[in-house]
């Protein structure tokens, strides 16, 4: 199933240089989606915004890849997951998280949480929680050597999350052969507001051959 | 908590008139979000598409609403959670899902997921299906009289789901007072690839008065 992964190599220079191109253009299209959904335009602006955005659109589709972006690698071996949904620089439907791993292993991350994510008024959809909690989790639980994906996922939300300022915390709790068990949250500047626990299981074609 | 959202009252033909009007953006702006990550355009072919998203966007926000969407209203009271970023006309990271009630009560849905939704190379990130399946399950769970937000529910991946074509499902097991038992499922072609069971609880403020 790595018909979509491109093996690229690119050097750490290339690396610099695709992200100083592509990762403005994916900060103002997050731009536009926001304003996409909050515009009171009228119908001749809105219509003459489209035309803009088709052209834009047009520009990029010139030359690009078949099918998704699957994950690449740079030339020493860095995972360059630019498509993802949560982390993706490249994707503009991802906040886009910036984790770190902190000196006590716990994966953190810091991030604001805007109208685009929008579940009941003025808060965070319920299922965007889960996105982020199943991605922070899953990447405690993995690393470059054994990657883990999610086997089970409880979410247990104590109250609603406002949007705005947020930050999300996982760790992995132990392992047990190809299974990890981690466990997670995000808080508000109030304090916890979702909880998640999980086990996250090595795939079949990333064990080591018996 | 209600400071979001707009009571607009908006007549059917202004409802009309504006999924006219700003659903067409909408569809314009998810066509974008999936060339910016699959683009391969040189640095000044992205620059000129950048400079006309930004242009897009100021257009966009010349008029726009303080804070999120919120959920509004139209006369006859029917919602419009067009913010929303799992069904929402309006917001482009929405697939967008159409979901109908079945005669036999489950809450069904059939949509496409492509680039924007990506975990594992050429699948559904597992986070988006938790995102779909929170979403189904709390539709199913409330109805305009009683709405309900999830409290607790997990997820159960048995194979990783392909990006493409895609089915959901979702229907309440049993209500008990202020909770509602529901079950779902994501599916592929080939069968089931997620299932879901969660409680969903009436909030506070939406019960009736004591």
């Amino acid at each position: 199933m790595l018909e979509y992964t491109h093996v690229d190599g690119l050097s750490a220079e290339d690396v610099a240089r695709q992200r100083a191109i592509y990762e403005p253009l994916t900060a103002s299209v997050r731009a536009l989606i926001d304003a996409t959904i909050r515009t009171e335009a009228d119908a001749d602006a809105v219509a003459a915004a489209k035309a803009e955005i088709d052209a834009a659109t047009a520009r990029l589709q010139s030359r690009q890849v078949d099918g998704p972006f699957g994950i690449r690698f740079s030339a020493d071996g860095k995972q360059m997951p630019w498509g993802n949904p949560v982390i993706g620089i490249r994707n503009p439907v991802a906040p886009p998280l910036v984790i770190h791993r902190r000196d006590d292993g716990a994966y953190v991350s810091e991030f604001d949480l805007g109208a685009a994510y929008e579940g009941p008024p003025g808060h965070v959809h319920g299922g965007i929680a889960a996105l982020v909690l199943d991605h922070l989790l899953g990447e405690a639980a993995s690393n470059l050597d054994t990657p883990r994906l999610t086997g089970t996922i409880t979410m247990r939300y104590l109250r609603r999350t406002p949007l705005g300022r947020l930050q999300a915390e996982a760790r992995i709790v132990r392992t047990e052969g190809v299974k990890a068990f981690a466990e997670g949250f995000l808080a508000d500047a109030e304090g916890v507001t979702v909880e998640a626990h999980g086990v996250f299981i090595q795939p079949r074609w990333a064990r080591e051959p018996q």
